[in-house]
């Protein structure tokens, strides 16, 4: 059974992460994604390392499933073909900095005029609009500018960054968001439209919380490492081999927690028996903790908490995560084939569909692997078409 | 003019952040959401801290927009009001524990026997099956299992947690994505479905570059603090008053920095001339380059960086963030009206649509705002029957 945008057609100028991971969903749900690639070069994701053998591991991970075609943008001539391209395309998604697409003659307007039904994305770092539009982003800065930084990291530290990129995947989140409610929006207009979505805009969508909390309370929000602003316990431990969350902070909770450490006491004592005491004695509760944490390892407090029914969970490295049983089994690690490669391992998707699974099976198509074959049956270019093309050097 | 969801039904059984956020998503897309909330206590975010009067920040904040409807799930004749209303639904979510939406009645088999074109989406911390599958969830617990925490923070220090709700939000957004996929489908084959997200899957799919990372060289990714792995400068530096995060790795950039910065020396310093060099001799690099950023602010850094178009920006605070000119012009602050608290400030949505635009207008709703509309409109129960629903204390 196909995914359930099976049969939608896209046109990706999408390079690096922001574009290429919001088209890598739209793949895995189903849908033709054509990945537009300069000839020779590509998308400069493919230098990114490591690589195995040849194959940028970062490229591959967000390009799985798409089919490469390249086209010499500048080159004239080659608008022609994105033209012909866009007739038969539902959504052309891109990530160029502002004004980029259309000194290409490639902007919305000459694209909706030879297809008034596309949904026409445009992600970037700031938006098309507004003083900072022409600033360049890269995760990092949109992170930065965009509040996350601040509250996250150890209170009197630096500033830390996600560890993955927000910046980045926040927008192309957004952006898919968008795109897929305006192709249900066309279902009833038989029109297309042009989204705007920024990576600044974006990861102030995600701090929605510590928003509202400056917008109540005027008091400024900061990194509390791994700390919950009002609850105790509700943060990570060091166990004797790595790190536990512990969620506990109710009262009911807290009495089994204390139960299950063999604590009894701290039940009862008044410098721990509430939330407000806790709080109140918080150096000297949290040297306690921390000695009795340590004296574990995780898995033990995983095994005695939840023989407790404590809400817990353990903080897991990478390699814990790729190879956790759970996981696993729910199919978040997947087999792809690539056309050189053999078989690759790629992270899986998260959407699970009842009656039209993604499925995810083909790895990143190698530079303009599917040039030919795009040319010829969404813009319907003949073999001498094609031919020219190549020796004009376009494609 | 409306928002693209324009019309499309929504029946939120979403509770706290992770199901909320995503129907907050629907209903600025302009959706009818219709939260379903229990009698007298409603959503527990209610009581979520801070408080401006009596009105959570943090509900506001996620509900704005939403109808609110009360009913008590677990009394006899609840199971039939749902049944009505989902009649009407194209889309239902739902974010309790897997199993509770069935004990209730209310799984996706009788749903969808009401109404086979439902969208019927459950958002859980572990997903619907598997080991783990009753695990209580947290956003931390999803954070730390989902190996997002184990490379946040600085190396050699405690792991840290993301400071705005990934653990949740990373599902919400998958979901919504999702939903809308299942919606275009539904378009052609006049069939519903049921999808199953997890939190802790989600943030597998996040992590994609760790995961590649460790796939291609078996080697653990961990916590960088604001580094890139690759690159310096591309991180952020202290400054005389805050941070700020520089981008120059190149060789072209990195001499531009240094005219920028009044240390033309560095630019051919074999010590720091090139990134291999800047990398080797780390320390050093690392202890001048703190030593010059923090003899300027932030503001001047980034007036003189922008003038050597050196790649830069601020880490703001979150009152810098509400206070930027550039990020107030593309709207993402707007005003919403509270039926008893009037004019209060929420965050905008970064979905720009050129012909659907978003509007985000009206506050959460008081608890049971709703409760006969929906029931007379969505479920059309008579005067008499809400009344008789109304005595017998189901609503």
């Amino acid at each position: 059974m196909p995914g359930p945008l099976e049969g939608t057609k896209v046109l990706s100028f999408g390079r690096m992460l922001s574009g290429p991971y919001a088209t890598m969903l739209l793949a895995d749900l189903g849908a033709e994604v054509v990945k537009i690639e300069a000839p020779k070069i590509g998308d400069l994701a493919r230098f990114a390392s490591p690589h195995i053998d040849k194959l940028s591991s970062y490229f591959l991970s967000i390009n799985r499933g798409k089919k490469s075609l390249t086209l010499d943008l500048k080159r004239e001539g080659a608008k022609k073909v994105v033209l012909e391209l866009a007739k038969g395309a539902d959504i052309l998604l891109e990530n160029f900095r502002p004004g980029v697409m259309e000194r290409l003659g490639l902007g919305y307007d000459p694209i909706r005029e030879t297809n008034p039904r596309i949904i026409y994305a445009s992600l970037s770092g700031f938006g098309q609009d507004g003083p900072y539009a022409q600033r360049p982003a890269f995760d990092m800065i949109a992170q930065g500018m965009g509040g996350v930084m601040s509250i996250t990291g150890e209170p009197g530290r630096p500033p830390a960054r996600l560890g993955y990129s927000m910046g980045d995947i926040g927008a192309s989140l957004f952006t898919c968001v968008s795109i897929l409610a305006a192709l249900h929006e066309r279902e009833k207009s038989g029109q297309g439209q042009f989204i705007d979505v920024a990576m600044l805009d974006s990861q102030v969508a995600l701090c929605e919380n510590a928003c509202a909390r400056y917008f109540a309370t005027g008091e400024i929000p900061g990194p509390l490492g791994s700390r919950h602003p009002l609850f105790t316990p509700f943060q990570a431990f060091s166990t004797r081999d790595g790190y536990v969350v512990v969620v506990a902070q109710l009262p009911e909770d807290w009495k089994r927690f204390c139960k299950a450490a063999g604590k009894e006491e701290w039940a009862t004592n008044e410098k721990y028996n509430s939330l407000e005491a806790r709080l109140e004695n918080y150096d000297e509760y949290l040297a306690e903790m921390n000695a009795l944490m340590s004296a574990r390892t995780t898995e033990e407090w995983i095994a005695l908490l939840d023989a407790h029914q404590v809400m817990c969970g353990p903080v897991n490295r990478i390699d814990q995560v790729v190879n956790d049983p759970h996981i696993n089994g729910r199919g978040m690690f997947v087999d792809v084939e690539h056309s050189t490669q053999g078989t690759l391992k790629v992270v899986g998707t998260p959407m699970k569909f009842s009656r039209t699974p993604c499925s995810i099976e083909k790895a990143s198509p190698e530079l303009g692997e599917h040039t030919e074959e795009v040319l010829a049956s969404w813009a319907e270019l003949s073999e001498q078409e094609i031919e020219e093309l190549r020796e004009s050097g376009i494609i």
